[in-house]
C-alpha cells in the first residue's frame, strides 16, 4: 500500500477499477447457463488427454531438482520454465527481477547423542545460523512449559520442542497451523532464555525417518542459535530416552550460512484479454523449493498446474476478456520477495487483479477452493456460486471461505478475490520440506484434475465476471 | 430368493421384518439431533489415535501375502484375522465354511514376439485355460469390429483387444465399466469366430509396464482359448509394431488349471443389538485375493476397515441396538461363493440385514458412499439424510444413490440398504489386480479416516433406525 499512496495518479486509476469491479460485480456468476456443463468438461477433457504438465514436472525434478532461492537449481528453473511457456504460444512470456536472499545448508549436519550412540535424522531450519553445541537437552511441550522451565532451567541446554501435530484434524493443514510455532518462533523463544540450541519435532504426522525442513524467524532482540529439525521417529525416541535417563547430552553442529541477496525472477506468462486487458486473472504457484528432494509437491505441482491453465486455453483457442497471467513467484520458501515485487509492481502499473488462485498445497485430488476477499465481494461471490454448485459438484470440488497462498496474499490489498486450490491434504505432510518429496510421489491424474479445475475457475470468473 | 420362498416359516420372519422395517424407517433420521456432530467427531478420534487397522493390513500385506482362493495365502489370512477378531472383545467369532473353486497360475507364462525380440508384460487371466499357441495378432477396438473381421479374418488368430479405459472419466470406476467387458467376454466372443487365443490390454489408466490379471467368463459354448492381459506399455508397443509390421506373430504359453473344489470360510465377528439382535448392519470386504502383489488395496483394506469399525464400537463400548457385523468374504474375485454362501445362511435364518456397507474400492481417503436398495427405502432415505449433511461434510462425504458392493449384491432380495463405500478413485486402477498393489501404496491416514467414515454411518444406522 505505501508504494500505491505516494503515486496518486495510480492510486485514483486503481480506484476507478476497484468502484468498476464492485458495479460489475452484482449479482456474481449470475448469468453462468445450465449449458456450462459441457464447457466445464471440455477443460478437464483437454487436461485428462493432452496434458504437459506431468511431463514438465517430471524435467523440473528430475533435469533441475531443488531450487532454493540464489541456488543454481532456482536458476535452472526460472530458464526452464520460461523456455516452456514461450512454446505455448502465449501473448507474452517474461522474466520480473527480483533481489533474493541466499541461504546454505552447508555440509555434515550432525545431530548425535554420543553416549548412547544415537544419531537423530535431522535437517537444519532454513535461515538457521552455523553452531557447534553440546547442551543437555530438554524436551518442551508448550509454550507455558518454555517460560516456567525459564532461565533457571534453559540457560545453556538445547531446547527440545516435541509438541506433535494433531492427527485428530481432518485437514492436515489445521494440524500443521497448530505446531508449527515451534519451528518458526522456537529459536529466539528459547534463546530468550540462554538456551543455546533448538531442536524442533518434524512437521509431519507420519512416523518416519524424514527431517522436515522450513524456514525459522529470528527475533534480532536475542542470540541467533542453532536450530533443527529431527525425524518423528527421531523425536520418538529421544522423547524415550529423556524418560529414562537423568540427563541427555546432544551434539548439535550445523554448518549453514547466509550470504548477500542474489538476482533472481518471477517467470511470468499471459494471455492478454480482449475487453479488459488490465483486469487479471492470475494462477501461480512458487517455483523456488527447499534445497532436499525434488520440491514434486511443494510446489512444483502447482507451478506446471499453473503453466498448463495457459496451455489448455490456448489450446482450445479461447480468447479470454480478462487477462490471463501464469506466475511462478520466486522465493515463497524462505522470503516472499517474488510475492511482494509482484504486488508491488501490479499496484505501480495499475493492473487490477480481479482474481489470484495459488496452487501450493501439492499435487493430490482436488477437493475445491478456499476464498479470500473483502465480505461485500466475498458474500456476494459465495451466494452466486452457490446457485451454480451443481457445475463443481462432478469434479469433487467444493467453494469455502477462507484461503488464498502466500505469493498472492500481497495482492489483497486491491481488494480482489484470493483463492487457494484446495487439495486433498492426507499425503501432503509427508512430503512437505523433506527429501521424500520426489516426483514419483505425484499420481498423474491427480495433478491433471488440479489443473483442469484451476483452469475452470478462471474460465467461468472471465466469462460472468465477479 | 429360491431357498427363502421354500422355507415359509422364515419367509413369514422376513416378512414381518420388512414390515416393520418400512414403519420405523419414517422418516429416516429424523431424530439425529445437531449434537451428534461430536459423537461423529469421537469416531473419527478414536481411528486416528488408536487404530490397530494399518498394522493389520501389514501383517495380511507381508506375513500373509497374496490369497486367492483356495491357496495357501488365503486359509493363513482366514486363520490371521480371526485370531484379530478373537482379541477384540466380541460376542462371536465364527468361521462360515464355504466351498470355493481353485484355479492356479503355473509357472513361466510368456508372451512373445520373437521376430522382433519383444517380451511382453502378461498375466494370465484368472480361469484361462493353459495353452502354448503361435499366431497371428489381430488388434481389435471393439465388438463390431470383431463381428466385421468375423471367422475369416479371426480363425487361427490371437486377438488383441485393445480399447482403453476412458481417460476422461472423473470417476475411474466408469471407465473401468467401459472396457473391462473385454476382459470378462473377449476370450469367448473371440473364440467363437476361430480365434486361438486372447491379449487384452490391461485395465490401468496408467502407462506402466504392470499386466492387471482379473477374471474372464468362458462361454461353454465356444472352445476354451488361452487369455492373458498384457500392460499398457506392452499393448501400446504391440499397437505401435501391428501397424508398421504386414503380420505380427505372437507366442502365447499359459501353463495355468483350474483343479476341484477347496473348503475355505467367511471370517465373521459381531457384536450383539441391544434390542433387535436379528436386525443386522454389515460392514465387510473381502479376504481373497489376486496371486499378485500383496492385496493391498483389493481389498485388504476393506478387510481390516471392517475389522476396525467392530474395534471401534468395542473400544467405546458402545451397545448397538441392532447387531454390528464385520464379515470378510472369501471367493470374491473369481466366485462369490463367500458373498452367496453368506446370504443363503442368513435368508435361513431369518437374519435381516436393514444395512450392508462393502468396503472394496481401495484404502483411499474417503469421498463418501453409494446406497442402492428398494426406491421406496433408498428414497426415504436420501430425503433425510440430505437434512443431515452437515454431519458428513467436514469429512469430505458425500451421500449418493447408486452403489453397493460384489460380497453383499446377494443380500438385495431381503430389501434393506446396501452401501458401498466410495474413496478416491484416481490411484486405484494404478494397483488393481498387479504386483503393484502393495502395502506401500496405502496411507495410514486414508486407510484410518475409511475406517472411521464407515463407523459412522454405522452409527448412525445402528442409533436412528433406517
Amino acid at each position: 500500500m505505501k508504494n500505491l499512496l505516494k503515486k496518486n495518479r495510480v492510486f485514483q486509476r486503481l480506484a476507478a477499477l476497484v468502484i468498476v469491479f464492485y458495479t460489475l460485480s452484482i449479482p456474481v456468476w449470475s448469468q453462468a447457463p445450465a449449458g456450462e456443463a459441457a464447457a466445464v468438461k471440455s477443460f478437464y477433457d483437454q487436461a485428462l488427454r493432452d496434458s504437459r504438465c506431468y511431463a514438465w514436472l517430471e524435467h523440473l525434478c528430475y533435469q533441475v531438482g531443488h531450487r532454493l532461492s540464489g541456488s543454481v537449481g532456482a536458476e535452472r528453473a526460472v530458464a526452464y520454465t520460461k523456455s516452456m511457456l514461450d512454446t505455448l504460444g502465449l501473448d507474452s512470456v517474461w522474466l520480473q527481477p527480483v533481489m533474493v536472499p541466499r541461504w546454505e545448508r552447508g555440509a555434515a549436519e550432525r545431530v548425535e547423542i554420543k553416549a548412547h550412540k544415537l544419531k537423530l535424522d535431522a535437517l537444519a531450519l532454513g535461515g538457521s545460523v552455523a553452531g557447534d553445541v553440546r547442551a543437555e537437552v530438554v524436551e518442551v511441550l508448550s509454550w507455558e512449559q518454555l517460560e516456567s522451565l525459564g532461565e533457571r532451567q534453559l540457560r545453556g541446554k538445547i531446547v527440545f520442542y516435541n509438541r506433535p501435530m494433531d492427527p485428530t484434524r481432518i485437514r492436515t493443514f489445521e494440524a500443521y497451523g497448530g505446531a508449527v510455532d515451534q519451528r518458526v518462533h522456537g529459536a529466539s523463544r528459547a534463546a530468550k532464555y540462554g538456551a543455546v540450541g533448538v531442536l524442533v519435532r518434524s512437521m509431519g504426522l507420519r512416523a518416519d525417518d524424514y527431517p522436515h525442513t522450513g524456514t525459522l524467524r529470528y527475533d534480532s532482540a536475542y542470540t541467533l542459535i542453532p536450530a533443527a529439525a529431527i525425524s518423528t521417529n527421531s523425536a520418538d525416541r529421544l522423547s524415550q530416552l529423556l524418560k529414562t535417563e537423568k540427563k541427555v547430552v546432544a551434539d548439535l553442529q550445523l554448518h549453514c550460512a547466509s550470504y548477500p541477496d542474489v538476482l533472481s525472477y518471477n517467470v511470468i506468462g499471459e494471455i492478454r484479454g480482449s475487453e479488459k486487458p488490465n483486469d487479471m486473472i492470475l494462477v501461480g504457484g512458487h517455483l523456488d523449493s527447499w534445497d532436499v528432494g525434488h520440491g514434486a509437491h511443494d510446489d512444483g505441482a502447482g507451478c506446471v498446474q499453473s503453466m498448463e491453465v495457459l496451455r489448455i486455453f490456448r489450446q482450445m483457442n479461447y480468447r479470454p476478456r480478462h487477462t490471463i497471467r501464469c506466475v511462478l513467484f520466486m522465493n515463497e520458501e524462505n522470503g516472499l520477495r517474488g510475492g511482494q515485487e509482484y504486488a508491488n509492481e501490479a499496484n505501480r502499473k495499475g493492473e487490477f487483479h480481479l482474481l489470484a488462485i495459488e496452487s501450493d498445497a501439492g499435487g493430490f485430488t482436488p477437493r475445491g477452493f478456499g476464498f479470500d476477499g473483502d465480505p461485500a465481494i466475498a458474500d456476494k461471490f459465495f451466494a452466486s456460486v452457490e446457485a451454480h454448485r451443481e457445475l463443481f459438484e462432478p469434479y469433487g470440488l467444493t467453494l469455502s471461505k477462507g484461503g488464498g497462498g502466500a505469493d498472492i496474499s500481497p495482492l489483497k490489498s486491491q481488494k480482489g478475490l484470493l483463492s487457494g486450490y484446495i487439495p486433498d491434504s492426507q499425503r501432503y505432510f509427508d512430503y512437505h520440506h523433506t527429501a521424500a518429496d520426489t516426483f514419483d510421489t505425484v499420481n498423474r491424474r491427480e495433478l491433471e484434475l488440479g489443473a483442469a479445475s484451476m483452469a475452470v475457475l478462471v474460465y467461468l470468473a472471465d466469462k460472468f465476471g465477479l
